[in-house]
């Protein structure tokens, strides 16, 4: 056994901002989920500036405003889009209203950084598909259970450095806390607007195993949804997995749930394996349960021993510096769109084709 | 976080020998697998007595008998079938063989004890229960990976208390280590003869899923088998995973591979995930990877807190018991035969319609 960490397993430098104060305006709008702050906060830590923030609820647009001082309220979604100095309007819509606010983002001649997950229907990807194509503009998504988790970065990189050989299968449990339904808003219970399990949380799994395994297309091989714990919102599913081969020769697998018991210390017991031809790597994201180590765990065990990297303030998000240069130098590095689409187009594809285990009606 | 040990955790009382010397008698013949001395080591410690050894290589038979003193050296199986005294015949054959033998044993009227896969086709497992039904005789299997494993044990003791709800998913992953190939007998590399890795190791799996989810039956979505490292044995599978629906309304995912990297400190990194509607389980069964903990690790969350509990010495082994019980009294309580036959038949489905990922001639 051998807890140290030699320059082999050793996280990339950490980044640093990579712009200068107002080279990157950006914005933020719509608030419905909790994430724009992860997203708004990545941005500026990479060195952007939050010019603007909107939302149609003005609470909700001070309570931001507290949180990230120097942005002005706006008092509406065209002020901001109206703004010729905004290059990227960071938004967290109601999922199903993702979409067609990115369509309106991108036609404004803005590129659009959305919550995951980014869309929720074939024909919402087909829209934003032809925008971007239209309009030349970028539809990024925020799939964070990966751009911003250091151990997931940290993961990348040493798949990339070849530390596991060719991987074989990457497999994710991605449990969250429902926590009290009444606290939470009608959109999440109603399948119209919040899509699915496997479209919403189960996008950030796809997005992982297409990443992992370098693949750029896979196809889903059977997949299922339930609930099981919440009859009185009978259209929310709180369980969901999936089964997938990747165009690597990989497979995948994804379980998520809504079953997060009171007693875990945090919100959810996220986990990836990643197995490789030469080694195998185990993430404790958010925790490693029953001790004090705290998450950002990073297990790798390869022909040499096994390695425990606590990669918590060690590797950081690169992904928001490559994103504020890719909008700057219309480059792909922090991820290309094609890959941004597909994620969500399997995850598409695995709800619609789910099989029901509870015999509720959908 | 909690990893004290509360009434509601702890283990049933350790198993005892439920016989006197000389009141159940079997043999053990056919050693092609090692698990031959883990099935005789527990059937002694629960009271039962080894009278004979039977293998058509002596030599294998001589080394038996001195890991086993109180065993005499058969010339042939017909001795040992032909033995009045002998209740039980337990058998590692070669898993193409298994089938063939149990029916000859329980033809001469003994019950069969074999290790698991317990057969590799159709065909055998017609055969096999139609002499199960005609004979009246036990086809039992020794699926180690959860009666021989403590961590196991008590995670079903658990689960019958009801500690974590109801069952929802059960997720097992099975590594094993190939080691040096030459040294595996030739019917290891050879799909005829050991039947395809869901099969085979695979069959552990879908009885833990059957089992722990109390489902009688069982429906494989999908399934894969590969071979990405071992391009001079094409007929192995190292690669096998297969995703199912159980008829408890729950579902199950196993993964087995032969990739166990050179730098772990054992064999395999076998883990159980076991959720359920309020709580989940986590067995590290056989070691708690970068940790001195040892194997046998059970992590139970619920709606208290987080749990840690160390199986081993704690539970012991009541199959081999309520197996000779069975025996004597003619009951089921070790395990059913159907299930021990449903088992297997979810094995054999799984690898007959799994997606070959390598593009590998089969």
């Amino acid at each position: 056994m051998s807890t140290s960490e030699g320059a082999n397993y050793a996280p990339a430098p950490m980044p640093k901002p990579v712009v200068e104060p107002g080279e990157f305006v950006f914005a933020a709008m719509h608030l419905d989920h909790g994430h724009i702050g992860g997203m708004t906060q990545g941005l500026i830590d990479a060195g952007g500036t939050c010019k603007w923030v909107y939302d149609p609820q003005p609470e909700r647009a001070a309570a931001f405003q507290e949180k990230f001082p120097q942005v002005q309220i706006a008092s509406s979604e065209e002020q901001v889009l109206g703004d010729e100095q905004v290059q990227l309007v960071a938004a967290a819509a109601i999922p199903s209203d993702r979409a067609p606010l990115g369509i309106r983002v991108m036609e404004a001649g803005k590129d659009y950084f959305t919550d995951k997950t980014p869309l929720l229907t074939r024909e919402q990807l087909a829209a934003a598909k032809e925008a971007t194509e239209r309009t030349g503009k970028k539809y990024a998504v925020y799939y964070s259970e990966r751009i911003h988790v250091e151990a997931a970065v940290l993961a990348g990189q040493l798949i990339d450095r070849g530390a596991i050989g060719k991987v074989i299968q990457v497999q994710g449990m991605g449990p969250h806390r429902i926590g009290d339904p009444s606290t939470r808003p009608d959109w999440f219970f109603e399948r119209a607007r919040y899509g699915g399990i496997l479209t919403d949380i189960g996008s950030h799994n796809f997005e992982q195993m297409l990443t992992f395994t370098g693949s750029e297309d896979a196809e889903v091989l059977s997949s299922s949804i339930g609930n099981f714990g919440n009859p009185d919102h009978p259209e929310l599913d709180d369980y969901g997995d999936a089964h997938i081969a990747l165009s690597s020769g990989a497979t995948g697998f994804v379980r998520v749930d809504w079953f997060t018991p009171d007693g875990l210390r945090t919100w959810g017991d996220g986990r990836t394996f990643i197995l490789g031809t030469e080694g195998y790597i185990e993430l404790r994201k958010y925790i490693d349960v029953t001790t004090d180590n705290g998450g950002g765990q990073v297990l790798l065990v390869d022909d040499r021993g096994e390695h425990r990297i606590n990669a918590t303030g060690e590797v950081g998000y690169p992904f928001f510096g490559d994103l504020i240069l890719d909008v700057l130098n219309r480059t792909e590095n922090a991820m290309t769109q094609a890959h941004a689409f597909k994620a969500v187009e399997l995850a598409i594809a695995a709800q619609e084709q789910a099989r029901e285990l509870t015999g509720r009606q959908g």
